[in-house]
C-alpha cells in the first residue's frame, strides 16, 4: 500500500525530532534522584531500544489535526512521555506477572534485580505519569488515561484465564489485543485530538486510527514471533506459544479449512506437549503445519484489513506530511522484522 | 487526653455508619465480573479485617467541615473509597516486595496465589481508583491523590534502601513513615476540605490533622510491633526487626541515654543477628535491652506529641459530634491493640 510518494520511516522520525527529544527530556527528568537502583532500572526501561512508537503516533496525531500553538505542543509533548511511561510501567508489571527473563534481547529488571525492584520500578513509573497527567489541569484527559489502566489490567486478566488454553477463542484473543495494546495507542490519538479541541467526532476517529493501528501492531508483533529469527527477536522462536499465549497464527491455522481433522488434532497436540517441552521435532511439526494451513499468510492479510481501516479514519484530516506520516506508520508497522 | 465526655470508637463508627455502608458498597461495585480469581482476590483484600480506617477520617473530616449537601456527601464517600482502593493495592504489592506469607493473621495473596496474582490485583485496584477519581471531575482531587501514589512509591524505595541497616537514620524513619502512611490520611482529610469547599488554609489545616493522625497512627503501629503478643497482631512478635525494618522503638533505644555503650553495642550485635536468625534467646536479650533503655515509653510519648499536633490542627472547627468523633479518634489509635 505504501506508494514511492511515501514517507520512509527515517523521514516519518525526522518530522518528530525535535518533540520526541522533549519526550526524551520529559522522560529523563522524572528518573529518581534519591534511589541508585530506581535511577537504573528506570532509565534503562525508558531508554531500553523501545522505539517510541506510542509518543511517535501521539505527536504526529497532534501537528496532522493542528495547527498546535506553544501550549498545544507541550501538553501533547506531556501526554506523549505520559504514554509511554505506562506502556513501560506494565512491562515491568508484566516480567513479574509472566516471569520472564529476556527483552529486546537483554536480561529483565526482574530477572537482574528480582521482582521487587520491577513491581517497585513500574509503580514508581505509574505514580509519576499520575503526578504528570493531573498537572496538565484536564479531566477529560485524566478520564481517557485512567480508562486505559483499567483496560491494561482487563486484557492481562484476559491473558492469565486462557494462557495454556487450546481452545482460546478468537474473541478473547482481540479483547487481550484490543486492552493490553490498542488501548494505549488509541489513547495517545484520542489525547492529541482532546488538547486539539477537534469536533467530537473527528476525536473519535483520530482514536479509531489509533485503535486500529494498535491492533494491526499487535497482529504483526504475534506474526514475528513465528516468523522472525531468534536474532532478530531477542527471544527463542515460538516464545509466546512456549509461554502459553495462543495468537493470531495458531488461532488462524487451528481454525484453518486446510488441515484436516488428523491434522488439526495433531497441531492441537503437538502445541500441548510444547507448553511443558519445547522439543525441536515439535517446533519444526508445528512450523510446518502452520506453513500447510497457509496461517501466516492469512494473519498477514488480517494485518491487512486493520491497517485499511486505521487509514480510512483519517480520511477527515487534511494533507500534509504529518497526515502521510501517520498513513506511512502503519505500513512500516507490517515491514519491521523485531 | 480522652475524657468521659468523648464519645467512644463505637459511637466514632456509628457516626459514620450510613455513609462507610456507602463507601464498601463502592468498594463491592468494583469487584471484577470477569475473573473468578481477581473477584476472589479483591474482595477478601477489600474485606480481609481493615478497620477502614482511612475512609473513615475523611468522611468524618467532610460532615465536621460541612454541611455537606447530598453531591459533596457523595463524592466524598467516593474519594474515602479511592483511599482504602490505594492503600490495599500497596499492601497487595508491598507483600509482593517484602515476599510476606501472612497479613492480619491470614495468609496474604502473594503467599495464596503467587506474585503474579497479587501484582495483578493490586494494579487492578490502582486502575478502578484512577477510573473513580476522573469520574469526580476535579483536577484538585486527581493531583492529590497522583501525590499520594509518589509518595508510596518514594516511602517504600526508603524502605528498601535502609531496610537490614543498623544505622538508620531518624530522617529516613520520619520520610518512610510520612510517605508510606500518612500521605493517605492527609490526602483524604485535605479532599474532604477540597469538596467541601473551605478556605485554602482550612483545607491545609485538615491535611494537616490527617498527616499527624497517619505519624501517630504508624508509631503506635511500630509499637504494637514491640508490645502486642503475636496472636494479638496476628504475626510473630518483632515481626518488623526481623524483616530488618528499624523502626521508633529500636531507633530511641539506640539512641538512648540510658544504656551505656557497652549495652548500646550488645543491642547492635542482638539485631544484626536478629536479621539472619531469630533465636529466642535475641529476642530476649533485646526486650530486656529495650525495657531498660524505657524506649517503649519513650516511643508512646512520640505518638503522644504527634497526637497534640493533630487535635491542635482541628481548632477552627466547631464543636459537632464528628469534631469530637476526629478528636477521639486520635486517642483511639494510642489504645489499640491490633
Amino acid at each position: 500500500m505504501s506508494s514511492v510518494l511515501s514517507p520512509s520511516i527515517q523521514e516519518v522520525f525526522a518530522l518528530v525530532l525535535n518533540p520526541l527529544n522533549e519526550v526524551k527530556e520529559s522522560l529523563m527528568a522524572i528518573i529518581p534522584p534519591d534511589s541508585e537502583v530506581l535511577a537504573e532500572t528506570v532509565q534503562a526501561s525508558l531508554t531500553g531500544g523501545g522505539k517510541y512508537l506510542r509518543p511517535v503516533v501521539t505527536l504526529l496525531s497532534g501537528t496532522a489535526t493542528g495547527p498546535q500553538d506553544a501550549a498545544r505542543k507541550q501538553q501533547t509533548v506531556e501526554v506523549a512521555a505520559v504514554a509511554e511511561m505506562i506502556h513501560v510501567a506494565t512491562l515491568l508489571h508484566d516480567d513479574v506477572i509472566d516471569g520472564s527473563e529476556l527483552r529486546r534481547g537483554k536480561k529483565t529488571v526482574r530477572a537482574q534485580w528480582g521482582n521487587k525492584v520491577s513491581v517497585l520500578s513500574g509503580d514508581y513509573l505509574l505514580a509519576q505519569a499520575s503526578v504528570k497527567l493531573s498537572k496538565l489541569d484536564n479531566t477529560r484527559l485524566v478520564s481517557i488515561f485512567a480508562h486505559v489502566l483499567a483496560d491494561l489490567c482487563d486484557g492481562e486478566v484476559e491473558q492469565m484465564h486462557t494462557s495454556f488454553r487450546i481452545n482460546t477463542s478468537w474473541d478473547s484473543y482481540y479483547k487481550k489485543t484490543i486492552c493490553k495494546t490498542a488501548s494505549l495507542f488509541s489513547a495517545g490519538c484520542e489525547s492529541a485530538g482532546v488538547i486539539n479541541g477537534l469536533p467530537e467526532a473527528q476525536v473519535q476517529a483520530l482514536k479509531t486510527y489509533g485503535r486500529n493501528f494498535g491492533i494491526a501492531f499487535q497482529i504483526v508483533d504475534d506474526l514475528l514471533d513465528y516468523t522472525a529469527t531468534a536474532e532478530e527477536m531477542g527471544k527463542p522462536v515460538l516464545d509466546d506459544l512456549r509461554n502459553g499465549l495462543l495468537t493470531a497464527p495458531i488461532l488462524l491455522a487451528l481454525d484453518s479449512k486446510r488441515l484436516n481433522e488428523t491434522e488439526r488434532q495433531a497441531l492441537q497436540t503437538d502445541v500441548e506437549s510444547l507448553f511443558t517441552n519445547p522439543a525441536e521435532e515439535t517446533i519444526v511439526r508445528i512450523q510446518g503445519l502452520l506453513a500447510q494451513s497457509q496461517a501466516i499468510e492469512e494473519t498477514r492479510q488480517l494485518a491487512h484489513r486493520y491497517i485499511a481501516e486505521a487509514r480510512q479514519s483519517l480520511d477527515f484530516v487534511a494533507d500534509s506530511p504529518e497526515k502521510q506520516a501517520l498513513l506511512s506508520l502503519v505500513d512500516y508497522i507490517t515491514e519491521r522484522r523485531n
